[in-house]
């Protein structure tokens, strides 16, 4: 087996399964840094850009699994994951399958335990950017599982980004990926929303997101002394305490509301910084609003 | 006038009213830059630390502006400064307010008035960082008034950090003000969020926290694109639909859920999705969602 794991060049030959805008972007990074990849797709009219390139189109997910020992997956979702692999799971005992599928961390431990019953080594991923970034160097794609797995094929993950592996829990691709997408969307919309208000001035949107931009890395700093706080559970408010963003939030509300702008982000966010002050934090740093996002009895 | 603008090194004297931990940190950064200040407080008491450092304590208000062409306000709200301004007006024909104070742009705009109305060329800023951050040349002073005032005034601005004319409209820096606070706010309450749920497995703050700001810088770039899309007024969706997110965002939904975490700001974020679906836009970018945002005959 360990004869075809890699090509001539010496670099390791990749099978890829599931050709969406994720999968053909993936395939076509690893053939960029000269890797042999096999693919397979449900319709393999998706393959042809990647025939055309020079990669193998297999006539059948056993066939494709079956050429190379390294198999990344990037399907729909488990379901199809899984109804992919199981009519062939015993034929894949010694291989190893690393899932870019998006899923949850129970569908990743899921996984994870299926690969084990196969003898499969199994690594969860999470892919943080879209298909047009894959295959440069500063995004990051999130791995969780075997730690001796990754080392192994850290090279050959390095065409699709910069692997970063998180740990040996298999969930933890995933619940990463979806906590970064919650910090995402909520980026968004509060960006959004100030492009709102300051457009109701006719004020450009690039104009004003250059401005939003420089702005999220002074936010960023913030960030980052208030991670230290969070894990010391103290919350000195020697920079700007709760009691001030409450004093100042008021601005944006009535700024938003004259200018036909929803308000619906910042009175959540004004309600969840009350929320802190009424737990004792009003003097705290805006790190403290953690304990108020954090539900009594919960599991944490 | 002209005679007494500048001290000997040639450096533009100020002065500076008010010294909360804002007003001291503006004090401290013109004393680090050689400028001779003049401050006064209502409470003089905190004047000591930087009359050590060579500044000059006014006795009164009326005194300290006196003292000096440019007079740069840091007071607790616009009450405080017309109480403060008020008594003498009269007195301050040809001189130049630069407000620091925090307010709403309709504040700004009758500052604006009231200065005009004493001959008094007048800026309205936004102080984009903390006092600590006061100085340092990254961070962002957001000012909007005259053009030929900010010119003028530029050099000395540009001993508190890299001063940013937003347009002559005297309320745009308090808009835009607002407006990056509502950003900061937001991007704070997501990054607590998934803090929490990852936090929930006994990953640390400042573990996540290190992923988290590189996912920013990412993050970054799709506001780019999307702020070009708002500008255009076209939203194509070729790199992650609405329905896509919609789809994405069950998974945080039910691993905070499990973990027990809040879930209100995810909640709101997937109804403004799902709203912008409901108007038309589930296969367009994340961007159309400034239409979600934007109420049915608002003034927008």
């Amino acid at each position: 087996m360990f004869f075809d794991t890699s090509s001539a060049n010496g670099k390791q030959a990749v099978t890829v399964l599931g050709l969406g805008n994720m999968g053909s972007a993936l395939a076509a990074a690893l053939l960029d840094r000269d890797h042999e990849v096999t693919v397979w797709n449900r319709t393999p009219g998706k393959a042809q850009p990647l025939v055309d390139r020079g990669a193998r189109l297999a006539a059948t997910p056993q066939e494709a699994a079956a050429s190379n020992q390294l198999i990344i997956a990037c399907v729909l979702d488990y379901d199809a994951l899984f109804g992919v692999l199981d009519p062939f799971a015993a034929s894949l005992a010694g291989k190893t399958l690393v899932n870019l599928t998006s899923g949850s961390p129970e569908q990743g431990h899921e996984a994870a335990a299926w690969a084990e019953k196969h003898g499969v080594d199994y690594l969860d991923g999470g892919i943080m950017t879209t298909p047009p970034g894959v295959g440069t160097p500063e995004v990051m794609f999130l791995y969780s599982g075997s730690p001796a797995v990754f080392a192994t094929h850290r090279p050959t993950l390095e065409a699709l980004g910069d692997p970063i592996h998180l740990g040996e829990d298999p969930g933890l691709a995933s619940l990463y990926d979806s906590a970064l997408l919650g910090l995402m969307w909520a980026t968004f919309n509060g960006w959004l929303h100030g492009t709102a208000v300051v457009g109701a001035e006719k004020i450009e949107a690039k104009a004003y997101t250059e401005v939003a931009l420089r702005w999220l890395k002074t936010v960023s700093v913030f960030m980052d002394t208030y991670a230290a706080q969070i894990d010391a559970g103290e919350y000195p408010g020697d920079d700007a305490t709760v009691d001030v963003q409450i004093a100042t939030i008021d601005h944006l509300l009535h700024a938003a509301e004259a200018r036909g702008v929803d308000n619906a982000l910042p009175e959540l966010l004004k309600a969840s910084m009350l929320r802190a002050k009424a737990q004792g934090h009003g003097q705290d740093s805006y790190a403290s609003v953690i304990e108020a996002l954090r539900k009594p009895g919960g599991a944490s």
